[in-house]
C-alpha cells in the first residue's frame, strides 16, 4: 500500500516572531499519524505573497494532501485566500451559502457584522466551501493534479473541528488507507529502560502487524500499540490479546489505558471503593491538591488539605509532636508519618497523604541534600512511607513528588 | 538597513509524527526577533535524505542565516551530519579537539564511552567546530555564498546554550544589525481593549523609532516597547522616558517589568514589607498556594494554607460559623470573609486570603451559576472582598481565580 504523504503549512507573521506557539501543527500531526497518513514536512511562513506562494508550489510537488492553517482573518494582512485563488488560477466570488452562514453566526451571538465580515463569505470559485460552525472564516477544499488541499483558520478550536468533522472522515474516501487501531497502556513508577527490559521477550514476539512505541513523560511511560490491517474488529481483538499477554508482567505499574490520567484513575478507584482522602503537603505546596481538584467531581472523595509550610503548624494543626520535629527534623520518615496520620484524623478521611522535603534551590545539607523528599500514606491500621532522592530543580522536584504521592495512593487503594 | 532573513530547519521523524512538540523553533524565533533578525520560514522535515537536502537547498536560496536543530545523535537514524557534508561537498574527518571534548564529557560524568560516541567528534572538514559544553553532539558552523549555517543538537538546553554563547554574539559581527532595546510592562486586571483605550493618546504620540506590541495572556496583558536606533544608551533612555509618561495612566495595573511574574512581584513586596500570608482555598483547590510556593525562597513569607473542600472543615478548622454557612451558603461574601479572617488568625499571618466558588462543570444554580467565585483578603483592621463571574470551564475558573486573588493581594500590600 502506497504511503500517503501530507504536508502542513502554517501561515502568519506572529508564528515566525515567536509571539505565539504553533500548537496546531503538532495536533494535526498526531491526528494524521493515528490515521496512517505520514506527515513529511511542516512549513511556517509569514504573511508574505512570495513566501506563501513558494510554499504552495513546493508542497504540490511532494504531497498527496496539504493542510493549511491561518491567514484567513477579515483584514488586509491575511493573504491566504487571495493567494489560494492566485495559485489555483480562479477568481474570488460570492458563495451565498457562506455569506448566509457568516451572518447567521453574528446573529446567534447578537453581534454587529461589518462589511469586512461579509467578505468572509467570498471564496475562490475553484474551491469547495466547507462550513465552519464555530467561527467566521470558512474552510476551503481544493483538488488539482492528484493533490488535495484544505485551508482552515488558525484558531485552534475552529481548525480542530474542521479536521475532525471533515478532513479525517474524508481521508479514507480519497486514499487507500490501512485500517489502524491504537491502544495506549499508561504506566507510572518505572523508567523506560527498565520497562523495556521487563517486556523485551513479549516485544520481540509481537507480530509485524502490531508496532510498539515508548512515549515517556515526567514520571510516566506510555506504551502505544498500533495495529495495521483490514478489519477493525480483528485488530482490536489482536491488540487486546497482546495486552492480556503483557499485563501480568507490568500490572503493578499500569494505572489505565488511552486518555486516562493518574488523577482520573485515582478518582475511579476512590469512587468505586467509596473512600475519601486528605493531604498534608509541605514541599509540594498545594500542587497535589491542585491536580486532584482539577478533576470534575473530586469533591466526592477529596476532603481537604493542609499546607503546613512551617514546623509550628505541623505541630499546631496536624499534631506532629515537637519532639519528633526536633529529633528527626521536618524532612524525615517520622515527621511525614505523623503528618499523614494527623491529616487523616483532622479530615476524618480513609487515606491521609503527606509530603515533606527540600525542594531547593536552598535549604539542602550534606545529610539531606536538595531533592530529598519523604512521602507517606496513612490508612486504617498502617502507614506506608517512602524516601525519594530527586533533582536540583525546584519545579521538577514538586512535580515528581506529585507523581510519587499519587502513585503511592493508587497502590494503597488497590491493596485494600 | 537591509533586513537579515533567517530560516529555521528542525530535523527528526519524532517531530513530524506528533510525538514531541518542537519548542526549539519558537524559542529561537523569539531570540532572533529580539536581535532584529527576521525569521522568514520554519521547516520541519523527517530523517530522510531527500527531504533534508531539499530543505537545505531551498533555504540557501532565500536566507542570510540558517539554524538547524536535531538529527545529531550517535545512531544511524541521525542524518544531519552526513547530509551537511554532502551538501557542502566535503568529507567527514576526525576533529581531535572535538573527540577530546566528547571523551572528557564522559569522564566528567563517570560514564562509559561507546565507539559511536567517539564518532561524534568526527565532523565535515568544511565546518568550524563549535564546542557543546553540556552534551556530546558538537555545534557546526558553515559559510557559503554569503549564507551562514549553524547546526545544533535538538536537546533544548544544549541548543539554547549554543545559541546564547555562540550565535547571538556572532550575529552583530556578520550582519549590519540595528541596535535594539526592549522593555516589557506587565499588567494585570485590565483587558487588552480597555488598556488600549487608556493609553491611545500616548500610543499615537510614540516616535517612529519605538514600537508597541500588546501581548495578552490569561488575565494579563504585556506591553512590549521596542526601540530601534544606533546607540543602546540613548534607546534605553528614550524608552524609559516613554514609560515614565505612560505609567501614571496605568500604574495601578502594573506589577512589574520584563521577566517579573505576579508571584515574584508579590514576593518582592512581601519581603520588602516583612509581611506574611496564609491562604484558605476552596474552589482554587491548592492552585494559588502552588503558584506562590513555586517561587524559590517563598517560605520567608508563605506561612501555610488550608483547603477546606467541605463546609464542615470551613467551620472546624477555619472557624467559619455554621450560621453563616447555612444562611448565606459556602459561595458568599460572608463565608469568604470569615475564611480569610480565620486563616489569617490560624497561621498568625499579616494577610489572610480566601477563595470560594463554583468551578464547575456541576454545582451551579440559577442564583449562583458555574463560574461564580467570591475572593477575600483579610488584613489588620479590614477585609477586602470581591465577586467574580467567570467561565463555564473548570480549569479556566481555577486559573482566573488564581490571578484575581494574587492581584488582590498585590493591591492590598501596596495600599498598606
Amino acid at each position: 500500500m502506497k504511503v500517503v504523504r501530507a504536508e502542513i503549512i502554517a501561515i502568519g507573521d506572529e508564528l515566525l516572531y515567536g509571539q505565539i506557539v504553533d500548537t496546531n501543527s503538532h495536533w494535526i500531526s498526531q491526528e494524521l499519524d493515528l490515521m496512517g497518513v505520514k506527515v513529511v514536512r511542516k512549513t511556517t511562513v509569514g504573511d508574505d505573497r512570495k513566501d506563501v506562494l513558494a510554499a504552495f508550489e513546493s508542497a504540490e510537488k511532494r504531497a498527496d494532501i496539504v493542510l493549511i492553517t491561518g491567514g484567513l482573518g477579515p483584514t488586509k494582512d491575511d493573504l491566504t485566500k487571495p493567494l489560494l485563488a492566485e495559485f489555483f488560477g480562479c477568481d474570488i466570488i460570492e458563495f451565498p451559502e457562506a455569506v448566509k452562514a457568516v451572518s447567521e453566526y453574528f446573529i446567534r451571538r447578537g453581534r454587529e457584522m461589518t462589511p469586512l465580515n461579509i467578505l468572509q463569505g467570498h471564496l475562490p470559485a475553484c474551491c469547495t466551501y466547507i462550513p465552519n460552525e464555530v467561527g467566521t472564516a470558512p474552510g476551503m477544499w481544493f483538488e488539482r493534479n492528484g493533490t488535495f488541499w484544505m485551508s482552515m483558520p488558525g484558531v485552534p478550536h475552529e481548525m480542530k473541528k474542521l479536521i475532525k468533522d471533515f478532513v479525517l472522515p474524508k481521508l479514507p474516501e480519497i486514499f487507500p488507507l490501512p485500517v489502524i487501531h491504537h491502544k495506549v497502556i499508561k504506566t507510572v513508577g518505572i523508567g523506560e529502560s527498565w520497562l523495556a527490559d521487563l517486556i523485551s521477550d513479549w516485544e520481540t514476539a509481537l507480530p509485524s502487524s502490531i508496532r510498539l512505541a515508548y512515549l515517556p513523560s515526567l514520571g510516566h511511560v506510555k506504551l502505544r500499540l498500533t495495529g495495521f490491517g483490514s478489519s477493525k474488529e480483528s485488530l482490536e481483538k489482536a491488540i487486546d490479546e497482546q495486552i492480556d499477554t503483557v499485563m501480568p508482567l507490568i500490572e503493578k505499574y499500569v494505572y489505565g489505558f488511552n486518555s486516562e490520567t493518574l488523577e482520573t484513575a485515582i478518582a475511579k478507584l476512590l469512587k468505586a471503593e467509596k473512600k475519601t482522602i486528605a493531604l498534608a503537603e509541605s514541599c509540594s505546596g498545594g500542587y497535589i491538591s491542585h491536580l486532584i481538584t482539577s478533576v470534575p467531581g473530586s469533591s466526592a472523595y477529596y476532603q481537604g488539605g493542609i499546607i503546613p509550610y512551617h514546623n509550628q503548624f505541623k505541630n499546631k494543626i496536624l499534631g506532629v509532636s515537637n519532639e519528633t520535629l526536633s529529633k528527626f527534623g521536618a524532612v524525615s520518615e517520622e515527621t511525614v508519618r505523623e503528618m499523614a496520620t494527623g491529616v487523616r484524623k483532622l479530615f476524618n478521611s480513609d487515606f491521609g497523604l503527606a509530603s515533606s522535603g527540600i525542594a531547593g534551590p536552598d535549604g539542602g545539607s550534606e545529610e539531606k541534600p536538595v531533592g530529598t523528599v519523604w512521602i507517606a500514606c496513612a490508612m486504617n491500621g498502617r502507614v506506608e512511607t517512602k524516601k525519594l532522592q530527586l533533582t536540583q530543580d525546584r519545579m521538577l522536584n514538586i512535580q515528581l513528588t506529585g507523581v510519587a504521592v499519587l502513585n503511592m495512593l493508587r497502590i494503597c487503594i488497590s491493596q485494600k
